[in-house]
């Protein structure tokens, strides 16, 4: 532990995962990982920056962070980094008119989009909303296009609520892509621009920079892909096997985000 | 075309596809394509074998050949080839119990099947089954388990009912494989297993054998993968772009089972 700690040198901004890491979804919006609601405070009254990087694409910005509020955690909503915003803009740099097979949750972030005659589709964790019918009316929007266009908001296997676990978007996503035999254009981790774009946001290089996830390849070897390091916590998603994941090794596991903070503050300013 | 009619000199058994060949499913049951069940019967009274071989997993044998025999085809349901008692048979061999995550039309062929504790995942093509809370109940299982085992009942991607192009259980099957991240075993076509207990059943040989289907993947590369012809029929299915796939080339393309059965008629006993 004390080893890997020293690999902390120099960073100077973290991003944060946010489910898993500071919370568990689930009834009632779910509930604060124990020790994470003082463990960020801690780490934003430190000198080191702090965003929040996030695969969340059941619920729209304010929702999200007006949730983790009511769980007690000092959160705003422009340090939030998360798919619909980015795919938004996306949408509008290339003229596209998407189809929505997302959650009603986060149907407020696309309020601005023209969504008449559809020449792509957008699929976010739209969770109950994976309906047959609604997989369907995507699989034939698509079939119909002469060049389908598929943006996936992640690609995320499964998540961790309070019940269990979860299918998240990325399953879905590939079920469509080998219904039609294309390939999803990743919005969110583990895509590099979406990183880079957090990492532009929170003003600090990719070499300065850690990541802390409970996603052993969208947090931990995305962050790494980019030029981070990156810490994997042992809540949320996490599973032991993930230590001895074939491709990919955390610079380091801490069993909470307590922890992790407890060794920046520790190691990072050396 | 006649060029190519000479190819089917010598074949003595044939194996037809069902949906997309000899009828449409959809509303009400569905429609026979234009021409089939004549087609069907002039065949059946050559001198050639016929057999039938489906990956259909919605309903159960007898209820898809009392469809069938409702719409005038000549089938009984000793001449069908279905993946649901062949999955059955791989059941009872390997002392598994499945969790059954099907249509309720087919669940009567697993009534003998021990399906408590269950220690492996069934997934065929359920339809409006593939809800989001029995998908996420089928991965719970798998990720339980130490050494996850699904049965996927065929992997094709789509078919084809008369109000247009419906998700077949492949995609789903994906969706499974990518959450868990395991493989599953098909058992249908294009499984080389599947198609040669076919021939056994019709006591032909490979080489003397011609597989006419509408899955350019399904149909014909897994037939000609076990030593047999294969011809597609440009209904069900088809699309213009399969005659220019970029790996699988049919022995033959044929506008539909009239005019496969005209052909064979005048050249396979050559």
């Amino acid at each position: 532990m004390a080893a890997w700690g020293e690999r902390l040198a120099g960073v100077r901004g973290v991003l944060l995962d946010i489910s898993g890491v500071l919370y568990d979804g689930g009834e009632g919006g779910g509930a604060p990982i124990v020790g994470s609601v003082e463990a960020l405070a801690r780490l934003k009254r430190s000198q080191l920056k702090v965003r929040f990087c996030t695969n969340e694409s059941q619920k729209s910005r304010g929702d999200l962070v007006g949730m983790l509020r009511r769980l007690g955690f000092d959160i705003s909503e422009d340090e939030v980094t998360a798919p619909a915003p980015a795919t938004c803009l996306i949408l509008k740099e290339r003229g596209l008119r998407p189809h929505l097979l997302i959650h009603d949750g986060v149907r407020s972030e696309f309020d601005q989009i023209d969504t008449s005659n559809p020449n792509c589709v957008v699929i976010a964790d739209a969770g109950e909303g994976f309906s047959y019918q609604n997989m369907n009316k995507a699989f034939q929007v698509l079939m119909e296009l002469e060049n389908p266009v598929l943006f996936s908001l992640g690609k995320g296997r499964y998540y961790k609520e309070t019940s269990g676990l979860m299918l998240d978007v990325g399953p879905y996503t590939k079920a469509l892509e080998y219904a039609c035999g294309i390939e999803a254009e990743v919005v969110g981790k583990p895509s590099p621009e979406f990183f880079k774009s957090a990492l532009r946001e929170m003003r600090v290089e990719a070499h300065q920079a850690i990541m802390i996830g409970d996603d052993i390849v969208g947090d931990v070897s995305g962050a790494q892909r980019c030029g981070m390091r990156a810490l994997q916590v042992r809540t949320g998603k996490f599973r032991p096997s993930d230590e001895h994941h074939p491709e990919v090794k955390a610079d380091g596991y801490v069993d909470n985000l307590a922890e992790a903070v407890d060794l920046l503050l520790q190691h990072a300013d050396k």
